[in-house]
């Protein structure tokens, strides 16, 4: 096996996030789950977008936020996803390439247009996200290369993936080409919703084809079904190579082994919105492991991009994860 | 070995707490160490009971509010700890036996009156204790009865036996008794500043005569001498059978050989006096250890009995332990 030639080729959903502010009056009279992602069609998108104002759009996805997040940080990256030939196709493309993010997925040219979310910021700092799938429901096995995917180190898969059909079969033909290269496969578990949508799936793909878990308190413990964070840290660490479990201001707990690590958070003088917290948490831990730092420092770095993010609107950031690092660390 | 007769014996510091309401002004003007136990004189504590009102005398000392709160939850405990003949002394061995502990140590009958502690409580319900430990000094190996060491299944020690000299004679030979019966020996690290002034006998006792050892996060930090309280976490799984780790707000890490449990913290609504809340704890996890609960079930227990501890003035709980348990585990 040779040196692997990319850290971490991640495979999501191609999507342009339209933010905007919201009271939590609006969610309960749209009928929204907040703090979840829900699945909406065109029309409906189209409604949101034109009930909604003051909105920013910028380049999103989980996946692709994380790898955006990986360049940021100097790793190298390798984003798959699929976007349709359009306006928003072009902001998302443009957006990932700026950071230093290699993709070349090919664009749609008929079918649905790129997906957008609309990302509902309340005052509180929580997100609710109501997503058009739109080109990504096009991702397949064909856009798997399977020559990138055994030189990449780790391949990073975004649980949401698990939603449009076509690119399950994307997923599982990538975490068998990583293994197959004997490359390490991670996903991360993306929202409880999901986890409930896809239960018997990811129960499956977390015993048996997950080295690097990802997940939130919330999520772990809807994946195993219990009752408290501790019953679900016991039933992960039989489980995954390496398990790690953010739970927002109580830090993050990383496992591997024998290895228990407890990572406080990072102070947050003022939490402005937690998009994307979860994606800068699996950059900076998937960064500290593909450049050789031990467990307990790249669980620290997921937590000191964690805390930037989340300390102002939107998931990405414009503050460069490696000077950033290099301050907290030294 | 025979199955003990006693659950725990404790040995420590017979001391009668008398609890003050005070602000801050008051600490900064005496120049107290806040959140310190600092240990004063006789003339000093005179001056200090007659500068401050509205007090209320208990029973006290951290080994004693541990076995009085196995007691409390159903344990059999016993407590090692000396008194002199005098009103103080009526009070703290009235109190002990109240609550169903069995305590014999003889009381003196010259030398210094029986301890008292003045704990000063500020608004934000942290406390500050100035110890006159008077008749605690005069505690010496003759009081260590074997046949009662070698009765019980844990011998449970606190730190602060270490600043009376003679008392630490007696904590090293029941430590050995114990050990020689084929029994546990658990520490608590009492204090930050405790740790501070003993700190190569604390390693050397956690290293090498400890196996159940109690400390909060800032007690292992400082008996490491390390940063973050992950690294303490992992010096410490190296060197005792069992290491309690508790943590205020953040709840408490349990440690034994390859388990690790996190368990949070009881929700508390009104935080009222943290005063005795590491002893409820310690009480909670032997009661369950000794009781044949599993680990994290233990420190579950620990951490209900905390809790009830810190929501009233006081480190002693008019409420039955017991039926609290029976309530919130079923």
């Amino acid at each position: 096996m040779s040196d692997p030639r990319i850290d971490v080729i991640g495979i999501g959903n191609a999507i342009v996030d339209i933010l905007v502010h919201a009271d939590d009056d609006l969610l309960v009279s749209e009928g929204m789950t907040k703090g979840a992602m829900t699945l909406i069609d065109a029309d409906e998108a189209k409604r949101l977008y034109e009930k909604t104002d003051g909105a920013i759009e910028c380049s999103g996805g989980s996946a692709a936020n994380t790898i955006a997040g990986l360049a940021s940080l100097g790793g190298s990256g390798v984003f798959v996803g699929k976007v349709h030939n359009d306006r928003m196709g072009e902001v998302f493309r443009n957006d990932i390439h700026a950071i230093g993010v290699s993709y070349d997925t090919l664009p749609t040219v008929s079918g649905p247009p790129t997906a957008t979310s609309m990302v509902l910021v309340t005052p509180d700092a929580k997100r609710t996200m109501q997503t058009f799938l739109g080109a990504c429901v096009d991702l397949g096995p064909e856009d798997i290369d399977l020559e990138q995917i055994a030189d990449a180190e780790i391949t990073y898969l975004e649980g949401y993936l698990w939603d449009p059909p076509a690119a399950k079969e994307a997923f599982l033909k990538a975490a068998d080409a990583a293994h197959q290269a004997g490359r390490k496969v991670s996903l991360s578990l993306s929202d409880p919703f999901c986890v409930d949508r896809h239960h018997e799936d990811f129960l499956d793909l977390a015993e048996h084809h997950v080295d690097i878990l990802f997940a939130n308190e919330e999520e772990i413990m809807t994946l195993y079904q219990v009752e408290n964070f501790n019953d679900a840290l016991q039933a992960v660490r039989s489980h995954c190579e390496v398990a790690a479990l953010t739970r927002s201001e109580k830090g993050s707990v990383v496992v591997s082994g024998d290895e228990v690590h407890i990572v406080d958070a990072e102070v947050v003088d003022t939490l402005v919105d937690t998009t994307g917290a979860g994606d800068a948490y699996a950059a900076g831990l998937l960064f500290g492991l593909t450049s050789g730092r031990d467990l307990f420092t790249s669980a620290r770095i997921g937590g000191i991009c964690a805390a930037e993010c989340i300390s102002h609107l939107g998931a990405r950031s414009n503050v460069s994860f490696k000077a950033l690092i290099e301050e907290k660390l030294g």
